[in-house]
């Protein structure tokens, strides 16, 4: 069904997308390729929310040339007016012949729709090239468009037998610098941090973007029942951070208002916060991607509410012993079969450490 | 100095050598090679004790196409009588008039006698051609001829958060088929298994080999302080089995000894086995390679006590959380600088699995 040159011209439009990784948010990231007679005449992506889609970045390259010409997006072109005009109507302007798509609109309310209006206007439409590639790009845009919560990604640096701090605390650093670095890359793609109260009294960290350069910092959150996080915290600072609390206390909110930082009441039934009514709550929030900087407490939470999809673990080549502190906190085991089943995604060298992406069976 | 041709025929010697894997001990894994005019004329390797050496099979098979031939061997040529005689004299009578060893004899008291025995007689002579190889191949060996006591490789079967058991105990399995076919290969190439008395009252193994075909089985070696080793425990059936313990209880020496079971004495100053003068004794029991299957206490007290050389660890991809039972017991540390490092020396997909092979820093 699909050529050689078709699988190139995608892979194209799927490096363009690329670089919407760190700015897109909340939209997806979508690139777009424009051939004419085997030729590429136009090349666009997506920037920025609010900033033209990858279709009318290409098409405006192409000008004249996308007469009789094929267009290859990463995403179905929509079809809707958002903060800017449909896609579809300007390929249909322009004298598109043929649209290829790696993936449909992930938003099963309008998935088809943007295909649909093409083919009504004689263009001929192909979708699912390259789709598993495109669904990785935007697994954090899929997941709030299918299930109305971010994609969870909890990153762990660990020694190999599991250990993530000494027991006074200390865990600076047990990964080297290059896995150090690559972690705010991943930082970088997050719409959102997220860490616990514990983490925050104990490292004190900020969170933020520095290892790389990017204009966007991520929300930072942290889950904090109490509303213990110091107004000094260095997570507050410059704002831009959400506390998700079970505490009412209206002062304090106040306080924290002050400083910029928003504050979230999710209590669930034990006086905790309900971590899946704050992954909804995200969702709501235009929060496509989520990544977890914590302890062990927290990590343990989120694994046992079923909101981690993913594990990006660094592991380095040393050996803590017993008394260090572990990765997760679960519920003791008496049977194997309760175990927590994981598929590796990548097993990667980064530095003398491993980097391992790992999802959840269930997820 | 070596050209091309020289490291395929020395390739080809490691391969013949490799064939000793599970036979030769206590001897090296030896293979030779007799080339004539860019010609292989003889292939040899070293299969058993007391049988013929590699460089006397390759003879055998190169008969008088020996003659002003080039040998390759993976090990200088012996220049002792042992259970057979030297080999450089074999060398010298056969009329070869080059050899290529990829290392020297590791035992410092006879290194470099063989290849000034065959200079003397005139034959060229060159060594270090994939030394490296070489010296892998026959770790152990080297081991107890540099330091008089075995190369310890610490098997270890965990999840990726470092847990080996649950609390409970159970532990089988929380790795696949495939990691555990694959550790009855390196059981298969040990001169002996090592436990603790620990995993011989909790899992009674027998830590034979028994998925792989084998013509020999390693000894079974308990470090069993206080000679609790049940006299029906399955490590102890069919004898082959040692206890290393600091109990001098005569009426249990001899009802172990009835069963073939051999008992080393050796207490360290608190009252348990001294970990290292246990290797020194199977050092002069020519034992080469050790492996170690026991839980987090003994593998705690045998890297406490330096006396770990290697980590084979076999990774799944599942959690257990905090509660399940860690790889190895060490002091608790207070500050990172303490940590025990590890130098990554192979990462390799196993099933599902992953398996680390690391050394350690200092050993």
């Amino acid at each position: 069904m699909f050529l050689t040159a078709d699988h190139e011209h995608m892979a194209l439009a799927l490096r363009l997308a690329q670089r919407g990784l760190y700015t897109a948010t909340p939209n997806p990231r979508v690139g777009c390729v424009i051939v004419r007679d085997g030729k590429v005449v136009g090349e666009g992506w997506h920037e920025r929310a609010g900033e033209a889609h990858a279709e009318v970045n290409a098409l405006r390259m192409a000008g004249n040339l996308a007469q009789g010409a094929t267009a290859y997006v990463t995403l179905e072109p929509c079809s809707h007016h958002g903060r800017t005009p449909p896609c579809a109507d300007a390929l249909i302007a322009a004298g598109i012949v043929r649209v290829v798509a790696a993936m449909q609109d992930p938003n099963p309310l309008v998935a088809g729709q943007g295909i649909e209006k093409l083919r009504a206007a004689g263009i001929a439409t192909a979708a699912g090239l390259m789709e598993a590639e495109a669904r990785e790009l935007n697994i954090g845009f899929v997941s709030r468009m299918t299930r109305g919560r971010p994609w969870v990604r909890v990153k762990i640096a660990a020694s190999i037998d599991g250990k993530t701090a000494l027991n006074n605390g200390i865990s600076q650093w047990i990964t080297g610098p290059d896995a150090r670095c690559d972690a705010h890359v991943w930082r970088a793609r997050s719409c959102a941090m997220l860490t616990g109260i514990g983490t925050v009294r104990e490292d004190n960290p900020r969170l933020t973007v520095r290892d790389i350069e990017t204009t966007r910092q991520p929300l930072r959150i942290v889950v904090d029942s109490r509303l213990e996080t110091p107004l000094s915290a260095r997570i507050l600072e410059g704002g831009n951070a959400l506390i998700a609390t079970a505490s009412e206390d209206k002062a304090r909110i106040a306080a924290l208002g002050k400083l910029g930082v928003q504050v979230v009441v999710l209590p669930n039934a034990q006086g905790k916060v309900d971590l899946s009514a704050l992954l909804t709550e995200l969702g709501r929030r235009d929060i496509n991607e989520v990544m977890v900087e914590a302890g062990p407490r927290l990590n343990g939470s989120l694994l046992r509410e079923g909101c981690v999809d993913e594990l990006l673990i660094y592991q380095a080549p040393v050996l803590l012993g017993d008394n260090a502190r572990g990765m997760v906190n679960l519920p003791e085991l008496t049977d194997l079969s309760g175990k927590c089943e994981l598929t590796i995604i990548e097993r990667r060298a980064i530095g003398p450490d491993l980097r391992l992406i790992a999802r959840l069976k269930q997820a």
